[in-house]
């Protein structure tokens, strides 16, 4: 069963797409993991699978590459109307999304983040913009779910090696049922953060479109920003654009890099 | 300039395949990195351009992902048949070799192997048999070149940690001139032996042809194996025939993952 893929990135992180609309392409962890084998397959971050949908243009899976299926992934999400030539209303596990092309990339409507603490989910009510909890010597962080859960720390610069101790520590603290991307924020100016993200089960990453959207969103809450800002992450900077009570737009890079043909009873 | 190419493994040690045969490609340090890239190109562990050559049926060049060439990689030299679809005898930087199909793979005839001090190359006159240097608890190793330098320690069996922590410290010890690749043999008995290679320039990797070429010639020079010998290595087995006087003959496993399609001025 020899099928068609292309390999693009959103900001180094690196995605297998593949239009599953007119041939299903049964999807199975093992068969997640054997594509995204850097070695022995095709390599990849996460694969995307794309599918028909009733709700919208086309529905969005998400698979890590160790086979586990996520909701939401925002740098995924630029690469679909690149993959498919045209705007594209998406329909993904996080809700309806709109991508729409532009100059490099492309700008999606993250629709609208949520603060319930029930919604992020936290293990129990509390406020959500300030958090009565802590962590060693980091301050009082805000939580924020855009399809996937988040709590974003803000400070002064953090060295790669401490957010990595932290992040593993604080995505499996039990204060948050479904674990949480952990996002570390410095603000350089009120539209301008820079931002280091650990990732739920991934670790630290070049650049996570979500985390970008649930820092910019809590800065904004916090009255530390005011939108549009720009967050610089490791592999590049997004524009991320919310005003309260609206959805979040995210503008950024999307990258074609080459287009392959796979036998899929091989993975 | 839009060209194909074709992603390939020899026990997990990834190729990207290019036939430049007539469409020649200016390959570049920087332009074999960005396209050895993982994330942003279409990653690899080396690059393979086959190009023409006067003195055999093609002739082999082979990059590393941080862009240096180098002469000799027996993983990749066992892609070229099945690439081709046939039999085929290759110039390389080390000479030529042979390549047959065979069953799931390759034979390669990887040419006759060097023992002298100054063909390893070594910094002064010496046994290469039996080393007269240590390196704390290991035993006398011997030294041997198939196209590249390696060393060969027999010992019992050794920590993935331990083998890189001596192997990233004898790389670079200055009685190699060129560096050498280190490795760190087992006899289990006369016809098997396991194997863990530290690559030079790569570190420890799933397998090394040439380390099990090396390790095999070795053995059956100091009397503690008898060919065909067969090489256990983290990503799986090979065998290695030798006489003395003679050719190396190497015979493994080759694998096509999918064919792919690039701008190559993108790279």
């Amino acid at each position: 069963m020899n099928g068609r893929f292309s390999k693009m990135h959103g900001l180094g992180n690196d995605f297998v797409v593949i239009d599953a609309r007119e041939a299903p392409l049964p999807m199975s962890a093992g068969r997640a993991q054997a594509i995204a084998d850097r070695h022995a397959g095709i390599g990849c971050d996460q694969l995307i699978l794309i599918e028909p949908s009733d709700a919208a243009d086309v529905r969005m899976r998400i698979f890590n590459a160790d086979g586990s299926e996520v909701e939401a992934c925002g740098n995924a999400t630029r690469c679909i109307p690149l993959f498919l030539g045209q705007d594209v209303l998406i329909e993904t596990k996080a809700g309806l999304l709109n991508a729409r092309l532009a100059e490099g990339g492309a700008v999606v409507d993250m629709g609208q983040p949520h603060f319930e603490w029930d919604r992020i989910p936290l293990a129990y009510a509390m406020d959500t913009l300030t958090m009565p909890v802590g962590w060693e010597h980091l301050d009082a962080p805000s939580a924020v779910n855009i399809g996937n859960p988040h709590v974003v720390f803000f400070g002064g610069a953090i060295e790669m090696d401490e957010a990595a101790r932290l992040g593993a520590m604080i995505e499996t603290d039990p204060i948050f049922p479904e674990r949480v991307n952990v996002n570390f924020a410095q603000i350089l100016s009120p539209s301008h953060i820079r931002l280091i993200v650990w990732e739920r089960g991934a670790g630290l990453t070049r650049a996570c479109g979500t985390g970008a959207c649930a820092t910019a969103v809590a800065a904004i809450r916090r009255g530390l920003a005011k939108g549009p800002v720009t967050v610089s992450l490791p592999g590049g900077d997004l524009m991320i654009d919310w005003t309260p009570g609206g959805s979040i737009l995210m503008t950024g890079p999307a990258t074609h890099v080459f287009d392959g043909e796979a036998d899929w009873e091989r993975f």
